[in-house]
């Protein structure tokens, strides 16, 4: 069925599109510029700009002089305005960020030691450290416009729960969503790490525009986030990104590895690139890893942080295994490049933040040789800004994207 | 850079909505239904309709009785007002068709014996054929909207021509268009094909609404046209689709195996369901497959075909072979169908329209047990209606999709 579109929906669309040209304007824009920016009538831009004035989203006292001719009035971002927060459930940790309009982080705590085999003290956890942070924050609470809780998939979104998240054992359908709402009395909405993490690079990144581009993300688990003409690409059940079973390549598997539970490959990702695989490689080179972390999801999470500090501090049997995980997920990327068709490839995650100076390039390399439509374009390959946090940035700026981001799929009537 | 839409641009898509659903009404739709389905306000389709009327793309003369009430007047495709073309440039053959609005093939051709290794003579013999099929049609040229050529990638779209296309040789950067377009007199473009069989799956097969969807080409080559929302994903440069190095699976690889030119992988696809590979494994097996087939680009495909026609006729190795083939297929269908969260597989090309009957249910299984949300929803495998002219009819769709398609991504300004 084809669904029409009107005056309404155009209005909306249009007033968002200039919203976002203010908030991307880090000197401030003029209202001249804008129309030049957006393609807009002088007269749409007025009327919208006095709507967003009104709301008190954006402020428009300050002359600038740049050159001879007149002196321009600029629109600023009102950044503080409007506020979101966001909680990365992480097998590795759970962290809250509170973010303002320009994607600033405003206050972030590192929730220690949560009991992820216990969700319901988990969410206890959760809710009072995004209590604890709003104090912190000296914010009025009536400016949140809501929480977005990231976890890995896959998810219920819509009813706010995890279904058989491999890496949160003890999560499979426990609700998420409600329970916060009752604790916090705030909008709580729930997106999937990969997804959050390409909206976080949209929403706070560099001007990507209409860009398509795949978010590399590289934490306790591996997936994609997947931008077409700027905008994420959810699927139908908003858990898009997943790329565990794609093949790693045999290259790196040693005689002996046990294939995947899953897919029953050997050099499938996820467990060519798990903890569990990479630590019996690192003890048989004599690293010491205790083989308690093997046991439980945050045992392998920390000694996968073991693993990384040791690569940093020098240990070079840590670094190769570390250096060929970054490899695999290069040759995951190539192969989503290829059937995309993408010209940039972004590396993030919390496990990319400690070593994106190391392989960036070795990375980039890979990438570019075995790009198919090479002779048409390159493909940029850059570590993502957003450090460690970009889980819960990620989470925070779903809060604010599903409200004022400008999207083209959303014009259409209901 | 971001930018807003206007009247115009609505005006447009919701002339296209509007003439889309007329088109698909196989039995007519009326206005009142037709402000139903769309949402449009019953001035907007009377604006439309009229238009639509003046150019006469539709027709409004017949009054059907539906149940008691009062008999209803309905809008009906004039599917013959205009026409297109499409010529799909295979390593396996040359054909060519001629489309009414509604789809339906008005006459085809096949090529034959094109001499694929000399650009200049197939691109001679398409515009005869073009010819040809005007003067068959008996349809007046001043219909015809244009000319839909469809190749294996990669390819420069915009400046009409092949960039290193692995299966067809002597094709690198030769123009295609151009001398399409001066020998013709039409308007002329060039598509990929995975990228065309999903602009024919959406224009002429069942109405897939705003839906999510692989449609897995197996012909010379197999690659992916990938449809997000109803639209289908093009990637950054025309080229979306490339599957070819993704790992088809290390069960399918006998001993003794070449690994790939390309991207050294003994699994990949391109090489694991390649014509040379399977011949090796056939002619262990007994299978007389003459030799000279592997030398040239032609043989390699009469050489599959062969392959097929063996399977069909009941020999059980020839079976094995390329049933493989199509398991082959369904491993990256699933890897793909995870990474992008779709809920339905489509499979088709001329290879697959002689094999479905066989392996359908098949490969139905392994995508549905490797799916990883199959929690949430499952993936609903099918075969392609179109049969072995889907390329070609996916030009000639492109060709029509391309004027008359309602994409929001066409909402925005320039």
């Amino acid at each position: 069925m084809q669904r029409g579109t009107n005056l309404g929906r155009l209005g909306d669309f249009n007033q968002a599109v200039i919203f976002e040209s203010i908030r991307r304007a880090a000197e401030g824009i003029s209202r001249v510029e804008l129309a030049e920016s957006t393609g807009l009538s002088p007269q749409t831009i007025s009327n919208v700009v006095r709507r967003l004035l009104d709301e008190g989203l954006v402020r428009e006292d300050r002359t600038v002089v740049s050159g001879p001719g007149k002196p321009r009035t600029v629109l600023e971002l009102e950044a503080d305005r409007l506020l979101s927060l966001g909680i990365h459930v992480d097998p590795g940790m759970v962290s809250v960020v509170m973010l303002d309009l320009r994607g600033d982080v405003v206050v972030s705590k590192r929730v220690d030691e949560p009991s992820l085999e216990d969700p319901e003290r988990t969410i206890e956890a959760m809710a009072a450290a995004v209590e604890e942070l709003v104090e912190a924050s000296g914010r009025p609470r009536q400016r949140i416009l809501g929480v977005g809780v990231v976890a890995p998939g896959p998810m219920d979104r819509e009813r706010g729960f995890l279904a058989a998240p491999p890496l949160l054992d003890g999560w499979n359908h426990v609700e998420i969503v409600e329970p916060l709402r009752r604790r916090l009395d705030m909008d709580v909405l729930l997106e999937k790490d990969t997804i959050a993490a390409a909206i976080a690079e949209l929403w706070k990144g560099p001007d990507h525009g209409r860009d398509n581009f795949l978010f590399m993300y590289i934490g306790a688990g591996i997936g994609a986030g997947i931008v077409v003409n700027g905008e994420v690409l959810r699927g139908v059940s908003n858990n898009a990104g997943e790329v565990g079973h794609f093949s790693a390549g045999m290259e790196f598997v040693e005689d002996g590895a046990e294939p995947c539970e899953e897919c029953g490959r050997l050099d499938c990702l996820a467990v060519a690139f798990s903890f569990t695989r990479l630590a019996g490689s690192a003890r048989r080179r004599g690293i010491d890893l205790p083989e308690e972390l093997d046991a439980t999801v945050a045992g392998r999470a920390a000694g996968m942080n073991r693993l990384v500090e040791l690569a940093l501090a020098g240990n070079e049997d840590a670094e190769a295994l570390i250096g060929g995980g970054a490899r695999m997920v290069a040759q995951v990327a190539i192969r989503l490049a290829n059937a995309l068709d993408v010209d940039k490839v972004i590396f993030g995650g919390p496990l990319w933040s400690a070593l994106e100076g190391r392989h960036l390039g070795a990375v980039a390399e890979v990438i570019n040789a075995g790009f198919v439509a090479r002779d048409l374009h390159g493909v940029k390959v850059v570590s993502s800004d957003l450090g460690h946090l970009v889980g819960a940035i990620g989470g925070a700026c779903a809060v604010m994207d599903a409200v004022l981001s400008p999207k083209a799929s959303a014009l259409l009537l209901h």
